[in-house]
């Protein structure tokens, strides 16, 4: 897709491109200031090394998907820009705690994230388990700001929403079910058919990318059917992106994923492109897309960008 | 202190071990519920090995400290006790996520607490680690639950005051001071004086103690002056609880602590006890006693169980 240079980021005739990439800008200097002020503003001092941390492993990188798709969901319902870019950022410190956890020895054990290394080769392992925790931690700080929003109704829905999309129902719950997959835990745990492979991947990924598009929905208070339309869009999109990944695994490299390729095969795990074969998972990605565009179909040309965006996540090569 | 038995855990007659042994019981059974609720009612399935990795790093012991203070200073301010049952509850899950992740290899590397394997030796380190977050994500859910507070503003408050007390200004970056202490990270991180560990010990544990007392005031919309006031002793019990932990280190054996003793000395990190030694520290100790009970001064008798709390928690000898 070309890129276009956008006067403004809001400018209703914006490149797909040029949006995303504006959302991604505007959630980097977010979440700059906000991790710059919380240690410049405190009381008592604040350890250099663990905020050096918490700011390496959430600044710097990433498409940032997760609050553009936050944005672009909110935008429909005429939230203003920059509450759901509070909302988006706070989203992504749940992201990027996830990877630098995930990344641990005792967990996936990767040395390369984003084409850099992982925090605790970067730092050392009991600083990444507390920068992860911290940045956990912060997301919630975030939520609760006013900045977020003036209703204080509309930030405790998002607290419990994303609470619970990040939660043992959801992303921990699915990073434990990947762990038993390894066979970690003995062959019992080992899901094997289409249905665990995809209860797994909604719980992992897709819990979270599904609420990045409820919350722009809490954040309008959007009436209900709507409100499902985006919800049943983020649950389309979120198995998008896992098939999309697991292509990646299998035809990706190091270089172009800036991590290591090829590792389910390695480690055993089955995933959708195995039981599909590559054509059957991408006939399944075009369905899926269908399915997002269906989903959206309430809001007309206004989701065109959202439209573009399942597009982008099952095209996508990094 | 002698236990009377208590017909009604709010009767006001109830001893100091009758209340707090209440409270304890009340918090268990809440957990419990909350945390079997959650495994049932989910709309998919949960792996189950993390499920019970939480509920054995939170229930089954302690002493519900925090929880306690949390009933006792909302009982101040006519809270309904299911409210601060509620806030405490989140805030113990908070607490046993923390002393989850401290124990790790890579942080502590504790094998025991409260007399049982600690999580990553009962289970596995990534089964720790998973545990650890998901307690830490479902204490924002408990706090956002309308049974928390039925007024949104009161549960934001909660939300955000507890993610500031276990954050990088508080309870996280103390962790990570502590680490500095040990010399983990080279000698110029390691803290010497009186102040430096002043500032460690109210980040690490002081935060989150000072919040329970705040929480309390929280919930019940507390006016300034008595939220200070209740701010103020729990800063003060905080102080206290650390020198008597110090001391019980210094003096205590594992079989009483149910952890390892002597871990202070064995590192080379400073505590209170080493700067003003164990007389030092104890008259100190007396002192913050004494200023926990002129801070509750603008209560009068409301206060006398708190101020118990303060005194318990000074002489306590486990």
């Amino acid at each position: 897709m070309p890129r276009t240079a956008a006067k403004s980021d809001t400018a209703p005739k914006a490149s797909f491109a040029a949006r995303l990439n504006a959302a991604a800008s505007e959630t980097e200097h977010l979440l700059d200031r906000l991790l710059g002020k919380t240690l410049a503003e405190g009381e008592i001092a604040r350890p250099p090394r663990i905020a050096e941390a918490m700011r390496y492993s959430s600044l710097g990188g990433g498409k940032r998907l997760r609050p553009f798709l936050t944005v672009e969901t909110a935008a429909l319902f005429g939230v203003r820009r920059e509450h759901a870019l509070m909302a988006g950022a706070a989203i992504e410190l749940v992201h990027c705690y996830s990877l630098v956890h995930d990344d641990l020895p005792a967990m996936d054990n990767d040395d390369l994230r984003r084409g850099r290394p992982t925090a605790h080769k970067k730092f050392d392992e009991a600083t990444a388990i507390l920068a992860g925790d911290g940045l956990l931690t912060f997301t919630f700080d975030v939520l609760g700001r006013p900045e977020t929003h003036p209703d204080a109704e509309v930030r405790i829905a998002l607290v419990t929403g994303l609470a619970r999309a990040a939660g043992l129902g959801g992303m921990v719950g699915g990073q434990m079910l990947d762990l038993a997959a390894e066979g970690r835990f003995g062959k019992n745990d080992t899901p094997q058919g289409e249905q665990d492979v995809l209860t797994l991947q909604a719980m992992k990924t897709g819990a979270i990318l599904k609420f990045c598009c409820v919350a722009g929905a809490i954040l309008g208070s959007a009436p209900k059917a709507k409100h499902e339309a985006v919800s049943r869009y983020g649950q389309v999109i979120g198995q998008a992106f896992q098939i999309a990944d697991d292509l990646l695994d299998v035809e990706g490299d190091a270089a172009t994923l800036g991590k290591a390729a090829g590792k389910d095969a390695a480690l055993g795990k089955a995933t959708l492109v195995d039981l599909l074969g590559v054509a059957g998972a991408r006939a399944r990605l075009d369905q899926l897309v269908k399915d997002a565009e269906s989903a959206l179909a309430p809001f007309g040309a206004d989701a065109t960008t959202l439209k573009e965006a399942a597009r982008f996540i099952a095209e996508r090569r990094a």
